[in-house]
């Protein structure tokens, strides 16, 4: 199933820049890009993901699965996000085994939300 | 729009219960329950939102808007988590401009999730 990682880019992660200097955030989101992401995994920027205390931070979503929120990231953390997002993308219902998933994911939940329900209005 | 409002039941707050004590999340979700639910917001108990060191904690979700997960809060709480789904579900869009928010949501956020993109395949 192709799945929808958001990484917030407007994250400062708490540090105060220089003028001009790139975001934390930016940085992640550059170096998911430099690391190569896979096939099923859509990488979407976005400005907020309103975790700013624990930033950065990326959110992981698709359609009929529970979404994830992850925080206290940084661009050292690419490859690990990365390999977490294949693994959601590739479990058939989107969760992951626990000792399957990057240690990043297993320590730094911000929080998770049950699939969104379809209502009925929708179903018909 | 019928939205949903899952409240973390399993909650402990970090507090050390006694056996037999009705946990800070299931205390927080019967008040919610005692307070009325309004039309429009369903109210679905869920077993850990994975924000556990910032509990209790509650999600707000509806197909095609933005998500929102707040946390910190207790059974004293439930009236504000309440009227903040109910302008949540008020809302067009499911934006609710900020001085309409409950100071709670405004100030014990953990995280928000953009809509869940509809897949190409899902909408042939």
């Amino acid at each position: 199933m192709s799945v929808t990682l958001h990484v917030c880019i407007t994250c400062r992660a708490g540090q105060t820049l220089d003028e001009g200097e790139v975001r934390p955030g930016a940085r992640l989101h550059a170096a998911i890009l430099d690391a190569g992401v896979p096939d099923g995994v859509n990488l979407v920027p976005v400005e907020c993901l309103s975790a700013c205390n624990q930033g950065c931070s990326v959110a992981l979503s698709a359609p009929g699965r529970w979404s994830y929120v992850y925080g206290r990231l940084s661009e050292a953390n690419a490859k690990d996000v990365i390999a977490g997002a294949s693994a959601y993308a590739a479990a058939p219902d989107g969760i992951v085994p626990w000792r399957s998933r990057p240690e990043i994911f297993r320590k730094q939940s911000l929080a998770r939300i049950p699939p969104i329900a379809v209502v009925p209005e929708a179903a018909e």
